[in-house]
């Protein structure tokens, strides 16, 4: 074989790539380690891909998928022109870092956060500055004089479920006006009581991610959208792939934020489950902060993280643990019995850590 | 408004970005200008959508497609570990230039060719290197000796429709050995009599690109795969979004491509169609090259292509037309009526242009 090493870019070399959540492929298993929605999707986003022509599928689809953008923009009350439509929200990520950053135009996020961050800049070989939160992930003040072209805040933040209030966001997006763009990753708002969308009236440096992977129960369907001012939006275009949304992903997510009703009843759901869980876990001695997230971060107390997660997963439970993290584990929102089932082998593997 | 340039990179903000063929929302036209199937996809790939069910929605799906891997193994006698599914062929060559390319890193490619190469190198800040073909379109011999290092080769060309031999690819793989990548782009190879995926088994620097938009009339689906050696598909994996590929486009791609009956007969329909369109163009005056494609590329005489191109438009038929391909006029290959009355049409026209 006649493979050398040198044909990619140093830096792609270098890189270890992103490692997603394990996927399980059975379905009895209970998984609560990749944030997925535990209730399936609206029944009219099932009617939605039935209803997909063959035709439609022959042709190539709306390069903007403007059928969504109009959706969302009355969802939202802004206009049509300030809704970029993307694969997936990582792919917003993606795009922006490689519109904003090289290795001359930095990023900057506080941490820990989402991993994906520090993954894709070393792919766009731009510097990463980490700033780090404090214990109660509190927006660090330092975040406004870095210097970045693009600064990520995930909010609520993954994976400590934590929400920086919008005036505070907004206020940073005052300080970098004119010098960087405010990338505000709301992945999670779903499940928070309020929304920075807000600030695109009358900041042109925020761009918000949205995504319909966690609320709307579409992980498995790529789906998500920026929204900001047209210029935003115009240069983010550029850097799209020409025909990035399927033309089945533009009706079934077009169909998903359009039944409202089936997407707050379900987040209802699963916000009430959330403070039950959070109660129980407290209940039985973790330290949890109060999550806005469809998640939470669990502090186990008497035994090691890592061993509570491979006895966990034994039982055919996931959770996500992460290096570095210390002893907690971040634990998504299931169906009431499936948090009842994880509480039960929780408590079964701490006491017998104990004895 | 605070808006203000600068925001984004500099390279960003002169390019263009690619402006996608024209998508008329009306099925009443006859549409020749993007080269899509004029036959609807398989009815594996129909069903096979109508069986996705709710809980392949709500959960992620499998990053990297192996259903897909798998069935495209077997398909071109290769392992599961030569193959990446991306989401539509645009999007493997995003990520070749993105992974093998840099400011000081250079894309090679002959001219004319698909037009989306030099806007993803701009976008990528990676100087581009066009050699021109010469009148026949054969491979031009400096395409070797360039230094870049990553080389695409669209074959079929496209919009010439023809055809370089494996051999001279195999040989100018063979010269850049060690020193750069060869990307040959088979978007249109489903309509050729020979394939290069046979390379790499023997060259470690060839990656193949194929897609199902063409050939397999998914288009809508946005579905590709590449085929190389397991240490660039590594290489690529980095690059890629956690999960590009959605579940639905998961499941229809493997349906399609499992129906090998089904995509011959239509492959065989539209070869046969070309033949036919090919010497009715000839016959009318118009200078036609010898197409291995799903469109010829036709040079209009006695009239201007802008010309004929606006009043085809006119009367609903779209075909494509390229500033700086001189009176030439890209027209994909419909069905046998569709193509009558194509024919038809440009015969009424010209005959005006000349009285």
């Amino acid at each position: 074989m006649d493979f050398k090493m040198g044909y990619f870019r140093e830096n792609v070399e270098k890189t270890e790539g992103y490692v997603p959540g394990f996927q399980p492929s059975s379905p009895s298993v209970i998984k609560l380690n990749t944030n997925e929605n535990p209730y399936p999707p609206s029944p009219g986003v099932v009617a939605a891909i039935a209803a997909v022509q063959p035709e439609q599928l022959r042709r190539y689809p709306d390069p903007l998928g403007n059928k969504f953008r109009q959706a969302a923009a009355e969802l939202h009350g802004v206009d049509q022109e300030n809704i970029i439509c993307v694969n997936g929200g990582d792919e917003l990520l993606s795009m922006a870092i490689r519109a904003f950053c090289d290795s001359k135009r930095s990023l900057a996020y506080p941490v820990p956060t989402y991993t994906l961050y520090p993954v894709l800049a070393k792919l766009d070989d731009c510097p990463e500055l980490e700033i780090p939160y404090d214990d109660e992930f509190n927006l660090p003040a330092r975040l406004a004089k870095t210097g970045a072209a693009l600064t990520i805040v995930c909010n609520p933040n993954a994976p400590s479920g934590t929400l920086t209030p919008v005036e505070e966001l907004a206020s940073l997006a005052d300080e970098l006006k004119g010098r960087g763009v405010l990338l505000i990753d709301e992945a999670y708002v779903d499940f928070a009581p309020r929304s920075c969308v807000g600030l695109v009236k009358n900041l042109g440096n925020v761009v918000i991610l949205r995504t319909l992977s966690k609320g709307y129960s579409l992980a498995g369907l790529r789906f998500g959208y920026g929204i900001a001012h047209k210029d935003i939006i115009d240069g983010l275009l550029k850097v799209k792939d020409s025909y990035n949304a399927d033309a089945i992903a533009i009706e079934a997510a077009t169909a998903a934020i359009k039944d409202q009703a089936y997407f707050r009843a379900n987040v209802e759901k699963i916000v009430a489950e959330r403070t039950r869980l959070t109660s129980m876990l407290r209940g039985m001695g973790m330290a949890v902060l109060d999550s806005h997230a469809n998640f939470v971060l669990a502090e186990v107390r008497g035994a090691t993280a890592r061993i509570v997660y491979d006895q966990l997963a034994a039982q055919g439970i996931y959770v996500r643990y992460f290096h570095g993290l210390g002893e907690r584990l971040r634990i998504s929102v299931g169906t009431r019995e499936q948090n009842d089932r994880l509480v039960a082998a929780l408590e079964q593997i701490l006491q017998g850590c104990r004895s």
